[in-house]
């Protein structure tokens, strides 16, 4: 389709949108901790109940700490992927956005599950906008690996790591399904699937 | 005028400019996200409860994706503009700032919208800063064009997007005052006019 | 003396500074805008309500406009300046990061003046911050020009806006000063401060 | 071991993790001054009024001051220490995503010394996140060390700030501890531990 074959034109530079894009994860992942607030206290100058409240924040630790983990397994995914081309077309450059938007709203479900742990609804809204991230950077995957000869890229091929990719989306949902049945489930989940990608895909896993 | 004469001067890397752009171009994307506030809950288990209250953000995930679609659309607009000069002027620097200034400023009007999604000023608001923000880099766009000689440029022009983008300014007017008559004809216009530019200019668009 | 001599050695890479320097930058200017709070509405759809509250922040937009316009400024003294050495010394890095961190402060003498214009002791922070970081500017002026030696900068010379920038100290703590006798002086100050600035140093300027 | 020698894997560049490495601590040092809240005033002309409260800031001012210099202190060592490899497997992004994950939370610890500067349970955990922040830096310094080859910066070696590093780790630990009997010792001690590391390794402190 013509107006389709328009996005295949642009020479950007890989510099620019690497830069922008990893300007977007320093500051995502930044802001994660802004939940973290401090307590108010009756008594500025008790530690008892200052350890009291710390320990209310737990939740918020352990959610700013799963979100932390996943954004920077995107960050690594995104790395490797975007060290394929050597020019980006207008394709790449929206789906790159369209992926680092999902990326930037992480803080809102991360806060969510961090306010209210227990609540299935809120674990499924991590769930969903995590899976939706792993859906943005598939297509975003997709599309270079398809137009690697528009990308002087001829002779390089993406990671194998689209199968995982899939596992993640399904992983994702599967931990948000849980959440209605008991909410620690979800957390396990959410905590597992970025472990999927910690170590480069290798021979074997080249499905 | 020997003044004006004086903000030709100037070797400045474009590789600073445009990683200052870049980060402020990546803070202002993450920090639209903000105004997406955890809502407060009378029983944290509760999903009906969350379920309503986040169906209450949804003005303001509407207004979020609209001001992200823009501000994307600016950077690439900004990235293919960038790319033509060697080195820039203190005049390119001084209209590169402004134009950040003016992006800097979208969180604002992006939270006023999402807040108050039928009230005409706020539109009217919106609409004004998006219509300043593209007249900022026309400014910045012809500035670099007239004095492409002074940027070790001689040979390259910039994309034939000046009719694009004055008709973005007219169009981003039109929503703000569409607004007065029914508040949804202006999110229509908010989010059309940045799809003139999501591909990059054809022969077709070099009036 | 032995001591200080230590901070002489060291061979960091400009890039780096710089990328950090840019950061910085990039989230403070877009920090600055964070004081323009969506006011709160009786009626949500009120026009005439806005409008008016709106005019209340007009003090805001200001002091934000003229924190933008000087922290731009600076980031272009600061590029001008960082172009000149190839290398940086740790006294390079330490001077740079103590300049950064007046920088970053801005945000606050920004946000007081903002929301107290009247009050004569809020100009007075935000004259001396700003003071301040001129003066830190200078320290790291100074340091590259004597060891520029150090940088692998033989030959080149630091732009000539010592002078001018002695000036802008005074002229900041002029404003602060003026502060206290009628509000709108200080304002005056430092709007006029920064265009000492925007042009690049000529011959007639290298005092 | 089979799964620990994957880690070895990977050319990842050292450019893009820097970036993301510089964006982290930028975003850091520039989030830590927001906890610098302009305090309300019953009279919003009165200077004698604004000073009480500005020196009610007192402690926010100096926490956020520690706080700069630790974490500037963090960049630069962190800069030294990136310079060696020339590109970077997966365990060097992992070891480095971790330390840059206790960096980022360092607002919160920050935010709480400078709240409640006499909670001895504060200034604990204030010590122990940056106690942890070292910990990071050692282990990441200690993979690059052992893994030079793989890093193809065989012939050079991490700067010997090792036994500084463990130093610093016992140092603000004492700090933490100190705290619980005079709560102005931590502080001290938080002020006393980067200065370790303001000048570069030297041969005396090649231990």
């Amino acid at each position: 389709m013509a107006f389709l074959e328009r996005f295949q034109r642009g020479k950007l530079k890989m510099a620019r949108i690497e830069a922008f894009s990893d300007g977007v994860f320093a500051v995502v992942v930044t802001l994660l901790v802004l939940e973290l607030r401090v307590p108010g206290l009756t008594d500025a100058r008790s530690a008892a109940e200052l350890a009291h409240r710390l320990a209310e924040l737990a939740p918020k630790l352990v959610s700013w700490l799963a979100s932390f983990i996943i954004v920077a397994k995107f960050w690594l995914n995104h790395h490797q992927l975007m060290d394929l081309p050597r020019r980006a077309t207008y394709g790449t450059a929206w789906l790159n956005s369209i992926f680092l938007m999902v990326m930037s709203m992480t803080p809102f479900p991360t806060a969510l599950i961090g306010e209210y742990p227990w609540n299935p609804l809120g674990l499924t809204v991590f769930g969903c906008v995590m899976a939706l991230a792993t859906l943005a950077f598939l297509a975003l995957q997709a599309y270079i690996a398809r137009h690697a000869a528009l990308h002087d890229a001829v002779g390089r091929k993406p990671p194998a790591i689209t199968a995982k990719s899939w596992l993640a989306v399904g992983s994702y949902l599967l931990g948000a399904a849980l959440g209605w049945a008991y909410a620690p489930l979800a957390f396990v989940m959410f905590f597992l699937t970025p472990l999927f990608f910690i170590t480069p895909p290798g021979r074997e896993a080249a499905a």
